[in-house]
């Protein structure tokens, strides 16, 4: 037997339930489905909305389903060839015909509405997870490399051209920095994917006196009350997810920029690990930084999705529409291409080399200490930085155009070609690197037991609820 | 034995592969690939740069490979368990195995580069022609339904406030025109999209002498020879497809928009096929439009990765660079939505059905005729329309304060209630209907004979090239 | 006299000037700009880096286009007619010609790389408590409303149709509590718009030792220090904020969705305040809700914002680029689009009033009780769910059939018609919601007090930073 | 006097009619306004609708704000201190303010929907004529590239990384026959540009018999009566002239991609006019591509208000919004980037210089050659072209590994080292390339041709229009 709410309504036809189920990418939430149905049914149970006798099988099933990831439904409804609407259908469906009684009652005090806004809470709450912890081995990656490059001269860019020269290692903790901020962001967003949205029936609350508190223990829910339309109409839990995946993304996207672009400028100067790279199928002196390409491409597509979220969102009454189920489709997506991405990137940063002759070979005939001999001149001399600039400038000018050596304009304006690396290993910065790594450490530890704690806090109450039921 | 590009590379690891790899998505596009190394073949043979009696074996392949989609390499790949790079590597790969010789000259003249130009512009013909004949259909179903409601009284908004009333068809005519006037921008489409790129290389042209008429000729192409890195590095086709596709789904939405509105201000008065509304699993009186709700989602799905697409595209330099694949990947889900949410509009405008009763019982407290009588009063009495303007406005501020009735304010102003009507149907608007009905049909028949002309000789060539060779 | 950074490149033209040029949006920024110089110079005269003869003048100078947002500055750039590049240039070039000598020293130890990203969270940070007042103003109005329309039946609705009814209460709630979650999201953007970037020199540093912990006390930034690749190359701090108000103007979004509809649908259940409606020029009769029509619209372009400064951002290597620039363009639009909002939803949220009896009227024909009937039967009779749900559903199916009355279909089902209104108010949220505003209305003063003493603490610093010079 | 539509709403406030009012960006619009307004008022004379006596007066006055951008309302704008909703309401209100009588005639027959409708095509396709002439002198500026640096040896990059070389034509003529393409594409434009929307009311037609044809005929539009829920409702024109808009600057955005990136892989390759370059205010020696950055910034600002036009367009149901009027505010930003853009290009590409030394130095140690001289050996050997890639794939890993010359590896493979220039310069492509500019030559004149035609017809029907009333 099989359950249809649409039982009353009337036909359907093939395509259109293509086009309106959620099934094929529900298989995601299966097992948060069944952890709220679940919860609920022991709710239900406990407050005698539910006849004892029916409960244990139930709960057998339901227990079945999260740690199966629904395997035994899913063969269910490849036999019966119906295309539910979506999983909760299909469940509800499911539990009334393989157990003996009591599905019927498993609907009260629920709606889809109320019940999907917990299990993609569930959902994202442990993609964050995922993200937190790959975004920690990230920072590693980094932050191994900043002390492993701790004073490798490395080009820095302005408008994608040398600007200055300085220690390997402050690049990488500009992008270790950036990422642990936004790391500390993403990390808040704990709270709302905990919120409880149970209770709030379709759209303004059920008459059904449920236990919130113990659906919020059960499920490793913050305790409180949502207003039910917000409970039951609001994706902002999903959206502010987004919203950070993108910040950090965008960042990564940069650094592929940035990657990609040595690898042109400099080649050789970054060594990249093979597996990162392609070649031609006609060329064969092509050495191609296929996942960066990939990787940026990626994260414009994200950010593109990301706006597809806000512009269904957006445009949406309040209250549960159809609208926010190609929300969770979208989600999913961009899901999955952040966590292939970031393990592209812990791959790739792990496995980079700096060859330090390189750089100093490239920079050689570029003067890439400019600022740093005008500020120096300008300080022990005390004369006005300005009157300095404008000084090099000329001479800068002249070399360009008759082919001055870079030598003879330092020794010109009183400075010893090889002081200038002195020069640029005096400033305050350079001094500060050792400090600022330790620093970093120390962060990165803090956050890796943050997060794990908090982990294991939500793991051990999922452990308690699909404990098998006590037997009578 | 399989042929990898990356073998004098290096290593590789799983995930990577799967990060990089194209296989999963080029699976439409296998038989283009096919189609596009036929010709190749082909006039490789007429060339003699391949050996006669390898020729056979390949082409016998490679028209199996057209004909079943891919079907025997799709199992060769999944026997072999190698994650190819793409369908083209896969293929070569393929022929090595298979055939006894010759695989290895394929190759010549001829890049990834210029046969992924060539094989996407087919695959994106192929989708314009769908697209393109189920607009027809739709443009039918809409000037169907002008003709059944061609005087029933139907309400016109603006600012989602009933504005005017007037005859239906102007509302299905209104939708029909804007389906035209894109279409005929997507007809001219054809042309980028009958461009050959073959014979560029990866990006400044091959030393091979191709015969690129012949080419052409074999895959419906037009003659003329492009600059090579226009041909091998632009997508300009893939985006104008796109741009062409985003301009007629914003209307779509639009028109989503309307029903789903009409649906909750005046319930009933259009009528919906069962098929595209779904209930409420815990309240049995919601009747949701859920197709439309989804319809409308997707298409701002679509306008998102429109941009995604472009952001990528914007942001590389010219030549072929990885990024371009993940533009292929967003295409097809973007077609996908495309002909889906097209068959739904189809459906659903043929099924809907206008109860004008219920639209007369909705505007009869609401002065929808307010305009209309400002204007006629102003002929008939030959008054400054806007003296009029001000005049009703008063009247109608002290039908809302004081309760007046609209008909004693349309006799305060000299008009006899039930004449109203007459005065709406005396717009030279409504006199014109028919003849713009009959204009539609006309444009209509005339579309649908062009693509299908087109669309002939397009698959007459493609019969030509997939036709068994001459046995010697 | 002027300085212009590009003496010695060679010629401009007028157009290119205009088209590269930031001045013009610059305005904004110019006290900013003059706070960071000032603490620089301030700075640089305590290490002995200036001339103190020299220091009165210029900060005399400074402390007038801080007080003055640079008046005497822009007369004097339009007497010289001369096309500044940006503001930094501009003031650095009015010194030279204001004050009698040490104007050249001014750029020691600076970049405009570094400085431009102390006045951007400079700027930024007071449009972000600006916003959080705005932020608690409307949450304020909200708050009041509940308490207001504490048990006014009001609609709420899924899939755009009347789904329960409950108190309305329950919908300024939800707007209120999601409005507080974005809120203390946004409230900790404070930190990163509170780092103090200066001493980064162009990308990598700078050769001079400035006292980077009086620079924050003078700019009220927080202490330590930043890699400087990430001070002078991130805009992450720019992209955070404008993704928070994304995020609460996405739901804004929502609200003038939800009104506008509500005007359609019950017209006159909502009294909106006057100035917020438009009539027509030609049909008198029109009551237009325009102000959130336009303010839906500038959300979408908010969105549409945030996606090219993403674009932009994600596209470029690390380090300065002038792309940069342009992102500044497109913050201040969307700042002067996000304020100019808050301020209308303030006030019609204050303005608008709500006829229960209209409200009453629309939803005595329509069902908004059967999910609460469903249940109240289920669990009064211990029968399961899904069963009555059936049951009604075949009730109401014959209802729209066959013209049923509701009152009927009740009675059928054993439910006394005049006892509905008691099921639905028996809802246990429905008990909860003094509760509710209570709480939020305690956490509304908590959120004011934080963002009170934070500001207090910003602004008595700044007092500092502007005070006189003492007379020698 | 004043007119105000809303008289009988009631009150206002200062910063909401700010919100709504489009006065500030309509001044672009203001002569397409008068010119609407004048070819109405004819009409009306014509058909007897307005009293001759008053017409002189009103066409008198219209003519002059057409001649004069409408100088004279906006200083009686000023005087008056009114803040009106649109230049709609300021014209009718400073008509009846300044002439005699007549002004109160203006309104029959017209709603500001169907003449704004209207009043933004001919703005629109103003806009358009400007692009296309633009566009025309830019393709000249490129194809004058072409032919002087016909033969000069270039780098083709795939991947970021050099790929092959060719002729510096083949890139010049690349992006040539890219903006040709979409020209083409852009001129059809002209078609829904040149559609009437008069005389279809608010939304559903006007009572007046207003002659059609003739208003055509004076505002040069194309005969025909549109569907009027679509000539009010639909911005499909708008769209589409953007969508066309973003196809070619997502194009200009590679050039600057590629331009920018030569410009730090091969320093001085390419030699740009000073014009474009700026310096840093700290490091004399950087050379920034500045106007190339906002260039590529302001395409991806232009992308993301597309999508901002999109979402708010798919919203919004049929029929007029006053979403519509922020579309128009977006379409003016993006139409003034466009063209300063486009100018920026026009001026760079005249101005660059070509420096092949420099490029035959970089690119003297890498294998450009190989798919040449594998295909070249394969062709000439008569071997599979995959056996020969192999071999030299194996040569060029023991190039990099063990530091052999790429003159040891051409020896070993049979090559003449000074030979491979020949090899290149043979490819088909290569002979081809007079004929391809000599091509795009004739075809440019075409173009230019039908554009000035097509405008020189618009022009004289405008001078027609605004030529002033015989004396009577």
């Amino acid at each position: 037997m099989t359950i249809r709410y649409r039982a009353f309504l009337g036909d359907s036809k093939s395509f259109i339930e293509d086009y309106i189920s959620s099934l094929d990418f529900d298989k995601r939430l299966t097992k948060y489905v069944a952890m709220v149905m679940l919860a609920h049914v022991k709710v239900l149970e406990n407050s005698g909305h539910i006849p004892k006798e029916y409960v244990q099988n139930i709960v057998k099933e339901l227990i079945d389903i999260v740690k199966t990831d629904g395997e035994k439904i899913y063969k269910w409804i490849e036999e019966k060839k119906v295309k539910f609407e979506d999983i909760f259908e299909a469940i509800e469906s499911y539990l009334y015909d393989v157990v003996d009684g009591g599905a019927g009652y498993i609907a009260l005090g629920r709606s889809r509405n109320d019940h999907v806004a917990a299990v993609l809470r569930l959902y994202a709450r442990d993609v964050l997870y995922n993200i937190l912890y790959n975004l920690i081995e990230l920072r590693k990656a980094l932050l191994e490399k900043a002390s492993e490059y701790r004073s490798t001269i490395f080009p820095f860019f302005t408008h994608q051209q040398l600007a200055q020269c300085g220690s390997a290692a402050l690049y990488f903790l500009s992008y270790e920095y950036t990422l642990s901020t936004v790391w500390r962001h993403l990390l808040q967003l704990l709270d709302i994917l905990s919120e409880n949205p149970l209770g709030s029936g379709a759209a303004a609350g059920t008459v059904v006196p449920l236990d919130i508190g113990l659906l919020s223990k059960y499920l490793c829910f913050k305790q409180g009350v949502l207003p039910p339309y917000y409970a039951t109409g609001s994706r902002l839990f999903l959206l502010s997810l987004v919203s950070g995946i993108v910040l950090f993304m965008g960042e990564l996207s940069r650094m592929a920029e940035d990657l990609i672009s040595m690898n042109c400028i400099i080649p050789y100067a970054i060594e990249f690990p093979v597996e990162h790279i392609s070649t031609s199928s006609i060329m064969p002196h092509k050495r191609n930084l296929v996942t960066l390409e990939i990787a940026r491409s990626k994260i414009s597509k994200i950010v593109g999705l990301y706006t597809s979220m806000l512009s269904i969102y957006k445009s949406i009454p309040y209250g549960y529409n159809l609208d926010l189920q190609e929300l969770n489709r979208i989600f999913m997506d961009i899901v999955s291409d952040t966590i292939s991405t970031l393990n592209v990137f812990i791959d790739i940063i792990k496995g980079i080399k700096i060859n330090e002759d390189k750089i100093i070979k490239y920079v050689e005939d570029k003067p890439c200490w400019s600022s740093d001999v005008v500020e120096y001149i300008a300080i022990t001399k005390g004369k006005p930085v300005r009157e300095i600039y404008f000084q090099i400038a000329r001479q800068l000018k002249s070399y360009r155009q008759n082919g001055d050596t870079l030598s003879k304009i330092l020794l010109n304006i009183g400075i010893q070609p090889n002081n200038v690396w002195n020069i640029i290993k005096s400033r305050p910065i350079e001094m500060y690197i050792k400090k600022m790594i330790e620093g970093a450490w120390r962060i990165l530890e803090e956050d890796r037991k943050l997060v794990k704690d908090s982990l294991e806090s939500i793991e051990s109450c999922r452990a308690e609820l699909i404990s098998e039921p006590r037997q009578v």
